[in-house]
């Protein structure tokens, strides 16, 4: 099955433009996903998101539906996207991240992780096999191995028996597969070691996946560490399939992985800064509770065309946020929404015209980052 | 200027169809007015509530706008309509009911109500004069006069002093006005006592007003008590002026006042119960957080067309009520707006066709109150 073609390179960088098929649709990558954790982009319907964001994917997270409401009853309402009422492709991640990120509420074993529920305290097994059999009763289109992500910082040793352990259970997770319908992605760890990020590559190669995720990634390291470790992994992953840079990132993260020959993105950013009152521009962040806003009759941004921007002012918005209406949580998470997907429109367009790498060198430098 | 034109009786009740013109366009009563208290209703956009639910006119606080973010800055960003990005008719009420809710942080003279500022402690004098100023500011199409909603229980006496200050802040409510682009409405006021009802409903029409409300109603009486206050103050009204009944309320409430002759109403029920998790349908309450609808794969309403009913089941609106998510408010909101809509709507048909009696006896039989 030829589900990701390659339609255009940039020439001067690896950046490369695709197709990806799914079972739910195409997506044209580079391609951003917004995070729909519990089966909802936090305050928008699936309308808003067709019709305001133009999303064309978005990822929600089997840790979260696994407590609640439990997949077992997503499939018996017909699968999360009958459940969620999105028609388009999703993501599931494996679960991995969130377990781990439990921390003392957790113990890890080659068999799996064993946790315990924030939500009623009731004790868990999550193994790659349970992973898999949770993305498949879930139904989505795209579902991730179980990995461990790497903690930040830590010792060589740790990253390297980390890493093979990953990949001991990234086999166990082809095996479990069941359904036909789905692609399944593995994920490259590795921590910041160049040795064991090339390591962890050509073990996952060798299993064999429809698309490889760089893991471990935006934990805490430096932003040129992360670059570096972004731009020597790419190339080790196969040319003609999809690579998944996980939970990341700014935009300006985006445009130097798209740079390394990543194809797809999601991250929490546009969605949780924008109920915290902040907006992304194409001249940086704009924080609206600030007190010259208040008067300022001007759309958040006046480049842009999104629902929000051709309706109401920075000085209305303001006063949605500073009286905690939900409103504000709602036109924000449309205009980041719609800001990432237009970035990522300009991507495409840039590197099919061959001008991504000026357009890269021109945001980097425009881009306010502060 | 002929605004307002009743364009059909019911010929059994005192029921009536009509149609008023605004500055901001047509409203065909009997009517429900959303409320958006601070220049929102809440979770909803200007689009969702013009597409989704096809709300008419929508109603704003002067209480609330005149404290967050004020007035005058509202004015200096076009008017409410401009503010928030709604096109259509506005209404607000003149502050007093908020303000004499304030209880022990308010004094209350001839010349007007001091109070204390909830969101910053500062002081200020509410007259009928800044009543009328703050809402022409505010730049609503129908205004309210500035009204002492009389508390329940009261005496007689007090009743009848009370209700004789109303009338007077009603002249001088009537003589501060200034635009010549909107209503101004009285509000008759007198408690639970006929006599005084009569009083008032005399008093105001002797000054004057572009249509007449009901005020002090809902305030903690009987039903049966409040349902007899209204058939016998309606009458009292001018037949060729519309009538509005000051937040009420339930479908049946509605219902009854329609067959009483009025035309216009508001109430927080819809949107505030949305969020709480209580959605309207035909058949009465639904509180969805119920454990029976955990797995129910059914709309909310299986005869409701809403953006709601026709893609999401009552599972999925469980799960994002008990995850508490924004979207369960939004959705909620939608279809509540959406059933008083299209009950008014319901209502308005049954008139022209001369079958609202009918249609009344059966809707309150069947539909579930408890």
């Amino acid at each position: 099955m030829n589900y990701f073609t390659v339609t255009a390179g940039d020439g001067r960088s690896s950046a490369r433009c695709g197709v990806l098929e799914t079972g739910h649709g195409i997506i044209e990558t580079p391609c951003f996903m917004p995070v729909g954790t519990k089966a909802t982009v936090k305050g928008l319907t699936p309308r808003q998101l067709h019709e305001e964001v133009g999303a064309q994917i978005i990822l929600a997270n089997t840790y979260h539906l696994f407590l609640q409401p439990g997949e077992q009853l997503v499939g018996e309402l017909g699968g999360l996207h009958a459940f969620m009422g999105w028609d388009g492709p999703i993501l599931t991640d494996s679960g991995g991240f969130q377990v781990f990120s439990l921390a003392s509420l957790r113990t890890l074993e080659e068999e799996g992780v064993t946790f315990q529920s924030p939500v009623d305290g009731s004790r868990h097994l999550l193994t790659p096999e349970r992973a898999i059999e949770i993305q498949e009763v879930l139904g989505a289109d795209v579902i991730m191995a179980f990995d461990e992500c790497t903690p930040y910082p830590v010792d060589y040793e740790t990253a390297r028996r980390s890493l093979r352990m990953t990949a001991r259970w990234a086999e166990r997770c082809k095996t479990a597969r069941r359904r036909t319908d789905n692609l399944l992605f593995g994920i490259v760890q590795g921590s910041m070691y160049p040795e064991l990020r090339r390591e962890s590559a050509e073990l996952t190669r060798e299993i064999g996946f429809d698309g490889y995720a760089l893991g471990g990634l935006s934990v805490g390291e430096e932003k040129s560490l992360m670059y570096e470790m972004i731009d020597m992994t790419a190339p080790l992953l196969p040319r003609e399939q999809p690579r998944y840079l996980m939970g990341v990132g700014k935009p300006e993260d985006i445009v130097a992985a798209v740079a390394a020959g990543v194809d797809m993105f999601d991250c929490v950013l546009p969605t949780r800064n924008a109920r915290n009152g902040m907006y992304f521009t194409w001249q940086g962040p704009l924080v609206i509770k600030q007190a010259r806003y208040r008067t300022d009759s001007l759309p958040i941004d006046e480049q842009c065309s999104c629902y929000t921007c051709q309706n109401f002012s920075r000085a209305y918005l303001r006063h949605l946020f500073r009286s905690r209406e939900i409103l504000s949580s709602v036109l924000a998470t449309i205009h980041n929404l719609y800001f990432y997907h237009r970035l990522m429109e300009k991507i495409r367009m840039q590197i099919k015209n061959g001008t991504f790498a000026d357009f890269m060198k021109n945001f980097i430098s425009n881009y306010d980052i502060s």
